[in-house]
C-alpha cells in the first residue's frame, strides 16, 4: 500500500474510534492509554483526531510490559498490588472529570510473561486505582472505546510472521473501516444487535445452557437482567461504542446461580501470559476448580484479587455472522477474540446488563473482569425459560431465532 | 555487531546509568522520564538495573513530542501551562518521596515543532509541575542522571543517515563505556574536573568574560559563587553524576550583572524547533535582544514565562579535552553539544554553583533553564579578577591554568 494511503487509512480509523467510538464531546478531557509503544503512531493518530473534535486536552500514556515484567520479578510482594499516588489522581481525574478514554490493544509479544510465576502475574495490577475505574464504569461517568492497532510483533503472533498488510485488511473489515460510510455502516449494525437483544429480552429467559465437548454449563440470570448490544450512553447522556470490533449480545448473569464446567474453545491472551485449555467447574456460582494446559496459575492469582472474583458477571452470544468469527483466526487479542464466539466472562457485572441500578443481591462488583471464549460450532446453546423449557439460540454457530 | 553484544552493551549502560549516573539506593522510588517511544530499550534496561540495584518501585513513562504537537497545534491558549493535577501529584511524589530520576534524551524528531509557532512552543509546559521540580532541584531531594539511546532517528539528524552503531561508539566514547572500568574511570574523570574547579575558586574571580565572533559577554560572579564539577549529593547524603557525559566545570552567576553580546557556536536543539545562529545582548544582566536566524520566537517564548527567565543562571567551561568535543560532532542533543564546548544558560540557578543556600539575592529562581553553546577555538575565555587583573582561562579551546 502506498504510504500516502497507509496514513490515509490510520487518520480515518483514528477519527472514526474518537467519533463513533468514544463520541468525543467538545471541550472534553481525553486520554489514550494501555498503548504499547509500537503502538505510537494510532495513539497520536487519535489524539490529533480528539483534538479535531473538540477536545480541550489529550493526555497520551504508554503502557510498558517489560517493565511491569521487571516489576514482577523483582518487586517485593507488598508491591505488586501498590497504586502508586500519581496512578490514583489520574483515574481520580478520569472518572472526576467525565473524560473520554481511548485504549489501544494489539499485544506484540502477548506471552512476554509466560515464564513467570503466574499467581505473581495474577496479582500484579493497581488494585486501588482499578476500583476507581470500576466506579467510574458503575456510576457511567465516561464515553471510552478500545480498538486494536497492526502492528508487526501483533501479526507475527497471528500469522507466525510479520505480515502487517494483512492483518489490517483483517481490521479494516471487522471495524467495518472498509464500508464506503463506516459510520453509518455502524449505525446500522448497531441497530441490528439491538433488535436481537430485544428478542431476546422478549422471551424472558432465567437461565442460559452451554452444552458441548467438555462444557455443560448453566448461568442463572437475575430477574432483571436484560441483554443489550455494546452500544452505552454515559449517565450525562453521550452515546458511545465502547468496543470496536463488537459481534456480540450480552447480559449481567445472577452470580449466584451458575452451575456445571465449561471448556474455553479459543486460547486466552491475558496480563503477558496465554491461557490455553482452561476448565472451570461452578458450583453455587462460584469456581472451585480451574484447570488449563497453560496458565492455570495466573487464572488463580486472578481469582484471589477479590471476594467476589470467583463468579461471572457476563454472559455475550455471538453467532457465525460475525465479522470477527469470518475471518477465522486467533488474534490472541480479547477485543477480538471475544467477538468471534460466544464468551462469558468473571468478575465485574457489566452495569449496562442488568435493568435500574447495578448492585444488590446477585450483581457483582469485583475489581476483575476477564472474558474468555467458550462458543464455537460444536456448542449449543440454549435460553431456558421460567417454565422450564428450553428455547435454542445457538446451533452449529448459527442464530436460532427470527430476526 | 552480535545481537548478544548489542544486548550486553545496553545492560552495561543502564547498569552505569544506575550505579554511577544516578545511584540508584536500596528502596527508593525510581522514575525513568522522558523518553521518547523509540528509547524502549534503553528505558527497560534502566528498570532492570535499577530493581537489580534495590529499587521499591521503578514507575517507566513515555514523552510524546506528537501528541505536544497535536496540543500546540490545537488546544486553547490557557491549556498550554497548564499542569494536569496527576502530572502535578507525579511531580509531588518525586520530590516528596526523594525518588532517583533517570531521564533519556536522543531525541529521532528535534525539528518536529519546526513549523509551528515558536512563541507558543515556548510556552507549551506544565509550568505548575515545573515550579514544583525546581523546587525539589533547589532542596536537593533527588539522585537523578540523563543520558542519551542511540536511535536511527537521531543518528540521522547526527550523520544525514541511521548508522546507529557509529553513533553508539560516539555514545561509549563519550560515557566512558569503552573503558575497561567504567565506573573507575568515571571517578577519574569526576576527580580531574573538580580539581580544575578548585583550582578555579582559588583565584577568587569576580567575573568571566568570552570574546570572539559576535561575542564579547561579562558575566559577573557572586562572592558566593563556586565553581564546581557535575557529581552532586542530595541534601539526604547521596552522591550522583547528573549528566553522562559531563565535560564542565560551572558556577551559577550573578544574575544582575552580564553585560554585551554573545552568539551561540552551535545550534540549540529545544523543545522540538532547533534554534541557529542566537544573538542575545544583555544590560543589567536582562536580555534585552534576541536574535537568530531559526527559532528565535521560541527564545522569546521560553523567556516570557517567568519574571526571571530573562537572567543567566549557569556559566560553564569546557575545553579542547572534552571527549564529547573530540568526536567533532553536533549532536542536536543539549547533554551532549553543552558538553562539547562552553556554554551558558538562561534560568534557573544551579544550587551546586553557589556556596551555601540557593537563593537571596542575585541568585535567579526561574522555572526556565535553558543551555546554549558559547565556546570553540575561535572564542576567549578570561578569568576577571576583583583587582581588574585578567586570567586566561581558555585560548584555542586549551586550558590555560596549571592542572
Amino acid at each position: 500500500m502506498a504510504a500516502r494511503n497507509v496514513e490515509e487509512r490510520l487518520e480515518r480509523y483514528a477519527e472514526l474510534a474518537v467519533r463513533v467510538g468514544a463520541n468525543v464531546a467538545d471541550g472534553q478531557l481525553v486520554f489514550v492509554r494501555g498503548a504499547d509503544v509500537t503502538h505510537a503512531p494510532l495513539a497520536r493518530a487519535i489524539a490529533r483526531a480528539a483534538y479535531r473534535a473538540g477536545a480541550r486536552y489529550v493526555d497520551v500514556s504508554y503502557f510498558d510490559q517489560h517493565a511491569r515484567r521487571a516489576m514482577i520479578e523483582s518487586a517485593a510482594d507488598d508491591v505488586l498490588e501498590w497504586s502508586p499516588p500519581w496512578v490514583v489522581e489520574r483515574y481520580r481525574a478520569m472518572k472526576d472529570e467525565r473524560a473520554a478514554l481511548l485504549s489501544t490493544t494489539g499485544d506484540p509479544e502477548p506471552e512476554l510473561l509466560q515464564d513467570l510465576d503466574g499467581e505473581r502475574v495474577g496479582r500484579a495490577r493497581p488494585k486501588e486505582a482499578i476500583e476507581i475505574q470500576m466506579t467510574a464504569f458503575r456510576e457511567g461517568a465516561n464515553n471510552w472505546s478500545g480498538l486494536a492497532y497492526p502492528t508487526e510483533g501483533w501479526a507475527r503472533q497471528v500469522f507466525g510472521e510479520p505480515d502487517v498488510e494483512r492483518l489490517w485488511e483483517a481490521v479494516a473489515f471487522c471495524t467495518r473501516l472498509d464500508e464506503p460510510d463506516p459510520p453509518a455502516a455502524w449505525n446500522d449494525h448497531m441497530s441490528r444487535l439491538e433488535r436481537r437483544a430485544a428478542a431476546l429480552n422478549a422471551r424472558d429467559l432465567d437461565a442460559v445452557r452451554f452444552r458441548g465437548p467438555g462444557t455443560d454449563l448453566t448461568i442463572g440470570l437475575l430477574d432483571r437482567s436484560r441483554f443489550a448490544a455494546a452500544r452505552f450512553d454515559t449517565a450525562w447522556g453521550r452515546s458511545y461504542v465502547p468496543n470496536m470490533p463488537t459481534e456480540e449480545v450480552f447480559t449481567t448473569p445472577d452470580a449466584r446461580r451458575t452451575e456445571g464446567t465449561v471448556r474455553s474453545t479459543q486460547p486466552l491472551a491475558l496480563a503477558g501470559q496465554i491461557v490455553r485449555g482452561l476448565e472451570l467447574r461452578f458450583e453455587g456460582g462460584r469456581i472451585v476448580d480451574v484447570r488449563a494446559e497453560a496458565g492455570a496459575d495466573l487464572v488463580r492469582g486472578q481469582l484471589e484479587s477479590d471476594d467476589t472474583a470467583h463468579y461471572l458477571g457476563e454472559l455475550a452470544l455471538v453467532d457465525g455472522g460475525s465479522r470477527v468469527g469470518q475471518t477465522g483466526l486467533t488474534y490472541f487479542d480479547t477485543l477480538y477474540d471475544e467477538n468471534a464466539t460466544c464468551h462469558i466472562a468473571y468478575g465485574f457485572g457489566v452495569p449496562q446488563g442488568v435493568e435500574g441500578e447495578p448492585g444488590g443481591d446477585g450483581y457483582n462488583l469485583s475489581t476483575v473482569h476477564t472474558d474468555f471464549m467458550v462458543g464455537g460450532p460444536e456448542v449449543e446453546v440454549d435460553g431456558l425459560t421460567r417454565d422450564g423449557s428450553a428455547v435454542p439460540l445457538l446451533r452449529e454457530d448459527v442464530w436460532q431465532l427470527p430476526e
